[in-house]
């Protein structure tokens, strides 16, 4: 149990009993009972940021809930901070007044960057907020072999953040032909966490090679793109993440999975999230609303949200509304569109109406120099941008809107001046990723069908999840110019066209996060998406872009060595002989 | 996760991947899939006693289920095995055959007789089974301050028990109004306990007193004996284990209350069953039977004796069918009857059509002397059976069939020759608890209303949770025969009428349990109902007759040191002026 100390408890059980007045009882509120399933008429009485009781208590303040819905706030069971480009104070700014007051994060970004210099600063960052953050320890740094990234975790590295009680486990094993296939470094990982949480990430992985991995120790899987994938994981004990983040959205797919009666070991994440869509639409309240429009019972899908990733992470007193349970709740206008009207945390008013009320002055720590000057790429030029053509047909990778997996598709490239041009006529683009960290040198060079590009350049140092310099464009000329333009600000996200910068975003930490708050880089993501939609891509091309590099997620990505067929887990040429 | 070791895990994954044998495979059975809710058609392979995958595996020997429903095998969530009146490996040999794999124990009953060796002895005689016994340890002993049991644990005692992998947690703690006003030697307990399981019993505890109870850390009850008390305790919190034994028969009342959408904190439990129940109608076999004649959806049923239970005492890779998961297995005929028609414990063939297959012989281990010789009364004579009459009424214990919770009734009482007299007319009859641990001549007398006997009397030395000598007559003459061939026998069952032991059953072990197997146990079990019935008894009066000196179950009972109003926790005259 959640144990708060003996002169604590006593002090809860005088409170308790009613023989001394509570901290605070809220009245007129539904409350939401996740485990009799139901919305119950009471008041709820608070002592020392713990639910003491239901029932008429005495207190020190009361609050009215205008008939709100009580529900305990919301844990976001798989999200990684670095993808929201917003340091843990400035995302607490943000998502608290959507109602989420615990997330699981996964450090991985900062990490490849970084190694263990990133995650601490991440753990030293969550310090202090209205926010419960747990983090796990990412065992797949880099994700794959054929990548370079900043830092390299073994089992050494990881051995230290095992005893680390504010590490909840391992984070998503990734790698996972090496895991089924018995890799001795990832089992040496997995076992350093075997009395944790330890998670999954699997995406299309099924039938025997399915077995071996589950049988190494992942628990959860959030990859499920399918509703059969679903439904086999969940079937062999697999808690199922339903993701639906920036770019993957897999709701619609896995909702008919998700009934009351298969609900329970199944939870609302978000993986990757941008802070426009954050700031706009919401974080947790926008996938629940999504999920009830879906077809999910309310009452199914708040526990989702809650009670499972808190039984999940073994997180005990959280993810409920009952006698001795933390006071970290929300008042929901209703159980449709989860608009939140109040946000408690630890007892205490976290938000109201949409107004982040923390006392703090909530600026993230200064990080060390060692996170803001990670800009390390050998030099570059046009003409390392160029593709020789050759004969045959080009492995090309084909995006899928609203998914990280992409297709391996062969096409015959245009060529001109004896070299593979990008052809906007064709949606064809040039994709080119440059290692950061150690100069070097490497850079690979790829095709991509379905980016929308029709002219200029956009760029990124946010590239998982090594993270190296990335970018995609028509003209030669102004991808270079978006590249070194990264290069210059110390990392972040830029468009270019005709020889301009058209806007830009700066990302000093790590290359990956912003120091500002989330409306100013919500503003500069806008304008980015402006400029990149006057190019002719979609909405967000920066997280699309952002998952290219990627080569744990099937089936053909660019790294900085290279194009990976990912699923034989091996480079391969541009040009199929 | 239940981390096998690397050796056995390399092992392991060479046959989820098919490229090793599996030790066995199950084949033509349909899996109950506890996690996505349906029966799937699916060959099961398992090795080293666990399951590795589902699919198509090949083995060194396959066993054919016929169309059978494969399942875990039951977890009773809360049982004494005492109450059996059998030592853990006969028990294990009745209840196996009826699909139980694991067992959460409370030894409290011998715990109270002979302190932590009577646990030590426990844990000693449950090694080795094709069943998993969870112990916990009993932080109520006595169970109430009102009696004199044969060892007190305190704190001190309990420590080592803390740290002790084989304890999973702190057993029932009963005295819910000391633990509710926050008494300090109850929390030094809990506290002990905080990081494990910590079991609640507080009966018909509701509002302020049940919130204070709760925060203290008790996440489980098993007393609920209405829907309403049901309710109440499941949204606040609490496990709700359905109660269904041999005396105490919850399930009708509280069936109402378990839905697919209530019952991820519900479970089937026994706690407290004689053995013949146990070798006719079965144990959770029965329980999940009856669960669905009462409308509970089958797989919700079979969750609540396998998944739930696992899950609340975080019982890693047991429960369910999936890769990774512990093969403790149970084929059944259907789920309607939960007839098992094969058991199967970390692989092995445990049992067939009801008959136990255990390698052993089964035998107990030889119990230390100080736990053979525990009947200690100081000397006792008819004249100490008297009770002096008085003016006024009584305070008579009023039973209730089917349950433990007794009445407090007021009754002008009958005398005769100066004494309060026996009544089979009015069915009233008296009740005795004579000390039977230090000698100290205690001796409480009362009266029950609803106990049935026309003449004769029967005795006990199994009188929870102290297990003085208890004995209930109508003529006392034959109630001290019956108290004096208890002790004779150094513990056990009596019959007694007209001058003469009509039936008899010797418990040696703790004065608690026999050292014979289940059936011979059973036979003389029946003889002695069969002669109770003939004195006008209804049906196992013993169970009743034990739960007669229970004073932390309402309302009123009587222990060695007088009567005890249980919801006042005093003790009370037995005439009330």
């Amino acid at each position: 149990m959640d144990w708060p100390g003996r002169e604590r408890m006593n002090r809860l059980l005088a409170v308790a009993r009613g023989e001394e007045p509570a901290d605070l009882v809220l009245v007129n509120g539904r409350v939401a009972d996740l485990f009799g399933r139901r919305l119950m008429e009471t008041e709820v009485a608070v002592s020392q940021g713990r639910i003491v009781g239901f029932g008429d208590y005495r207190a020190r303040k009361r609050i009215n809930l205008q008939g709100g819905i009580l529900a305990p706030s919301f844990i976001d069971g798989h999200i990684h901070i670095e993808s929201t480009l917003l340091t843990p104070p400035e995302l607490a700014r943000v998502i608290v007044p959507w109602g989420t007051g615990g997330l699981a994060a996964d450090p991985h970004e900062i990490a490849n960057v970084a190694g263990v210099e990133g995650i601490s600063y991440m753990l030293e960052a969550a310090k202090g907020l209205p926010l419960d953050i747990l983090f796990l320890a990412p065992p797949c740094v880099p994700a794959c072999p054929l990548e370079t990234s900043g830092a390299v975790l073994e089992a050494a590295q990881l051995e230290p953040l095992a005893r680390n009680p504010r590490i909840a486990g391992l984070a998503e094993v990734m790698n996972f032909p090496g895991t089924a296939a018995g890799d001795p470094g990832l089992l040496d990982k997995i076992e350093l966490f075997r009395d944790k949480v330890i998670d999954g990430h699997a995406p299309l992985l099924s039938g025997k090679q399915l077995n071996a991995y589950i049988l190494t120790g992942p628990g959860s899987d959030h990859e499920c793109s399918t509703l059969e994938e679903g439904r086999e994981k969940l079937s062999k004990g697999q808690w199922i993440m339903v993701r639906q983040g920036s770019t993957c959205r897999n709701m619609e797919a896995l909702a008919p999975l998700i009934t009351t009666a298969t609900s329970r070991r199944m939870m609302l994440v978000t993986d990757d999230s941008h802070p426009d869509d954050l700031l706009e639409r919401g974080h947790l309240n926008y996938n629940l609303a999504r999920a009830v429009g879906l077809g999910v019972a309310p009452l199914t899908a708040l526990q989702m949200a809650t009670l499972n990733p808190a039984e999940y992470f073994r997180l005990e007193g959280r993810g409920a509304v009952a006698p001795g349970y933390r006071a970290n709740l929300v008042v929901l206008e209703d159980l449709e569109n989860f608009r939140p009207l109040m946000v408690f945390h630890a007892g205490e008013l976290a938000a109201r109406e949409g107004e982040y009320l923390s006392g703090g002055d909530g600026a993230p720590p200064a990080p060390p120099e060692g996170l803001t000057r990670t800009m390390n790429a050998a030099p570059f030029g046009l003409e390392d941008l160029a593709i020789p053509a050759r004969s045959g047909k080009c492995r090309v990778i084909g995006l899928n809107p609203g998914e990280v997996l992409t297709d391996q598709l062969l096409m015959k490239p245009t060529v001109k001046e004896g070299r593979v041009a990008a052809d906007p006529g064709r949606d064809l683009a040039k994709l080119v990723v440059i290692e950061r960290h150690k100069a070097s040198g490497n850079l690979g060079l790829g095709l991509i069908r379905g980016f929308g590009l029709k002219c200029g350049a956009i760029a990124s140092s946010v590239a998982h999840d090594a993270h190296n310099l990335i970018g995609a464009g028509v003209f030669d000329p102004d991808l270079l110019l978006a590249l070194k333009r990264i290069e210059e600000m110390g990392g972040g996200l830029a468009v270019a066209v005709d020889g301009d910068i058209k806007a830009e975003l700066e990302l000093p930490l790590a290359g990956l996060m912003s120091l500002a708050g989330g409306r100013e880089v919500a503003a500069g993501l806008k304008r980015l998406h402006r400029a990149a939609r006057d190019l002719g891509c979609p909405s967000d091309p920066f997280m699309a872009l952002s998952f290219l590099a990627l080569a744990v997620i099937p089936s053909l990505k660019l790294t900085d060595r290279g194009l990976v067929d990912v699923t034989r887990m091996e480079l391969v040429k541009l040009f199929k002989v």
